[in-house]
């Protein structure tokens, strides 16, 4: 839809983690990629939420993918977040594991992750 | 740790969502549940975002115990938010997913859900 805000998380399809763990791990970003929104535009960020919070879980490749798509979400002025795991658990520490991007213009993100999966 | 602040986020184990739905509803929950503890704490709540934003996620029987949580939080004065799902996919409408409380006192949160299991 045209004027839509939306958030999308962008998980690493190659790392194995737990349901719980990658919900966390999610949570992470989206509040995360929130704040920066916030910082950008808080009538954005406002608007979002008050229209429901939608929010889409895709998957990347890997962390390869994950970078390229940060690099450019930043290059295109559209507010993100990486989120590092302190690798306490399930992996090791400082991997990358989560993209927020948005809340944002819903089209603008399409171009990044229009091609990205479901989880 | 004894001052620790946390936020857990309770899921119901009946309930059959796939890995990116659930982690969705609990981004969704964390962050309702953050701007609650925005409100009555903003100091605190900075605290939890400027020491690594500790998430639990665990799980309940049902809509019960998670209904039941909910109104033992607000009794005891806990930010904390219920998750409603828009249903316009795996669910029902209106099915309520997720509880997050806090972020808080992490020892007076586990006197509400300290017995639960980790997803």
């Amino acid at each position: 839809m045209a004027g839509e805000i939306k958030q999308v998380l962008v998980v690493r399809a190659d790392l194995k983690m737990g349901k719980g763990k990658l919900a966390a791990q999610v949570a992470h970003a989206s509040l995360m990629s929130y704040l920066e929104a916030e910082k950008k535009s808080k009538s954005l960020a406002k608007e979002w939420i008050e229209t429901g919070e939608k929010k889409i879980v895709v998957k990347a490749s890997g962390e390869g993918e994950l970078m390229r798509l940060y690099e450019e979400a930043k290059k295109e002025g559209i507010p993100c977040a990486l989120v590092h795991d302190a690798g306490l658990t399930q992996l090791p520490p400082n991997t990358i594991t989560v993209l927020g991007i948005g809340p944002w213009k819903g089209e603008e993100i399409d171009k990044l992750t229009g091609n990205l999966k479901l989880v």
